[in-house]
């Protein structure tokens, strides 16, 4: 038996955006038409180094691969007392016809390009096709990895940024217009930011003061990322009374995305979420039906994310001959 | 960042069943000293494949040790199809610190080995010091691990072997004969089997016909290693009346273990157990109160000897320099 292993570098190598975005379509058709089988994530908590790492595990009945990921996070003392990164990731791919282990990864990078395209895929579905205006709220790692997505679907002329910390937002404003050229303006506000959105993507923690329903204009596409655990909001739930709701898992995002809080508002039953995006992307159910009409895509996150852009890693790479094989056993 | 990769060939030089049987105690140790987080395990199963993969995780606050283990089993179209065994295994260890990924190693080896271990440690700690004969109800794989262990804590005069199949009968004989020259006698009933028994080891499906309470003598040590889950069975549970019952952890025990069985028929009460190995190992609670009490060990298997048993595989590894480094991040 043969298990090929994937370094960082090989990883980066292997895998460019507009693969992540065909992988994630793949994942959220897969989703939607049953043939996923993704048990309850696992955590680990480490209180005692502020640490935690879950364990996320996803089959595909259709690529026949059950995928494991292991991410740690929290672990703020790493860099100065271990040399290490605080967060860190490792994939396991096993072959679902025999068991087999075929792979390990680095799966550092693979949470936030997979998070990333999450949202492009979502853009593409349901934005107005004449979207050219982006607002962030949030100016960390993921807000970065969804203009890195957003570039590869839709031409983007301008994005405005807001974030609570000054330096972050220049930062941000500096990062993004030397990787992409596109002008970057500092919102003079979080309402500001929000009113110039023709595509607006949340990426904060989910702990600060939440989007009023009354800035987000007719015609915008949210992106509502931060929201993936119990505790966290970004979103006024008023916006679930005009919006047309998507989402990617309607179990998960019940229990623990923005769609949660309003129906724990009463704002909507589970029956007014419109569709889960795979079924969209199949065919089976409708996209926007307006210019007019705000939609909503609320993003928890799932393992056959994981399960299929770590596939189409590891495709790559037997076809491309790059990683080391070891042999278990033999 | 280096990662230890250690092959079965290695991992089989670098543990022996001592070490396995002190790992299995410290194992039992730190559980019961609750400084132990073992989250409900996750099993995939493919019906299309006729297998199971299981996801084991274990994390010891006292070696700051997480370990997960992918157990698969089933696959019986492996061997012909794909020449790869039925069964495979992988463990992952991280360090508890700083969330990294110390170790994978083929883990094909350490699941029968710890649970081997596990009737060993029970019966050093609850037998009669005058035990010579041992008695297998069942003749597979893990009656063979069960006797390479209990010969490790005890002197073996005599071995009774009892299997539903004739030639595994036969088999056995003959091979524990030659490894350990050690007279082994095919029984002519279970319930002959039963009766010769200093210890009584039970290894069986735990789907066949049910040990009768009145076979076992006054002073037996039992090893109820066969039910682990639910719908298995290996006896009477009228044995649980007169048996004083240890468990390796009160809870999967109650839940799918022997004991869950008398629970159900309200042969004894959750109170009615008398401690956890872990406790008896401690000090915090006796063991054998006489020569003629019946005690029962009833092991489910816990992840954390999976994690205890990898680490001092792991420990070995580097004392001896053996296995090799892959650096999946600089």
């Amino acid at each position: 038996m043969k298990t090929l292993l994937l370094t960082k570098t090989e990883v980066d190598q292997l895998i460019k955006m507009p693969d992540v975005i065909e992988a994630v379509e793949e994942a959220y058709k897969t989703f939607s038409s049953k043939q996923v089988v993704q048990p309850g994530y696992i955590g680990i908590a480490l209180p005692d180094h502020r640490g935690e790492i879950d364990f996320k595990l996803g089959y595909s009945r259709v690529n026949e691969i059950i995928s494991m990921k292991a991410h740690s996070g929290g672990f703020t003392d790493n860099p100065q007392k271990y040399d290490v990164p605080n967060s860190m990731g490792t994939v396991l791919l096993f072959d679902g016809n025999s068991g087999t282990l075929i792979c390990v990864m680095d799966g550092s990078l693979i949470t936030g390009l997979r998070t990333g395209a999450a949202g492009a895929v979502s853009a593409r579905a349901l934005a107005r096709k004449n979207s050219r205006s982006v607002s962030c709220i949030g100016t960390g790692n993921q807000a970065r990895m969804q203009i890195r997505a957003l570039v590869e679907v839709m031409k983007i002329d301008e994005i405005h940024a807001w974030s609570r910390t000054p330096d972050k937002r220049t930062q941000f404003k500096t990062e993004i217009e030397q990787e992409f050229g596109i002008n970057v303006t500092i919102a003079t506000s979080k309402k500001d930011a929000v009113e110039q959105a023709d595509i607006l993507v949340t990426t904060t923690r989910g702990k600060g003061d939440v989007i009023d329903a009354s800035w987000v204009k007719p015609g915008t596409h949210i992106v509502a990322i931060g929201t993936d655990a119990p505790g966290k909001q970004e979103f006024d739930p008023e916006i679930f009374r005009t919006a047309r709701t998507v989402v990617d898992s309607v179990s998960q995002c019940c229990e623990k995305g923005e769609t949660s809080h309003a129906l724990e508002h009463n704002i909507i039953t589970r029956d007014g979420i419109h569709a889960e995006i795979g079924e969209i992307l199949l065919g089976h159910k409708s996209g926007r039906e307006s210019e007019d009409e705000i939609t909503l895509f609320d993003s928890t996150g799932m393992a056959i994310q994981d399960n299929t852009t770590a596939n189409r890693i590891y495709q790559n790479a037997i076809n491309r001959n790059i990683g080391s094989f070891f042999t278990f056993f033999e």
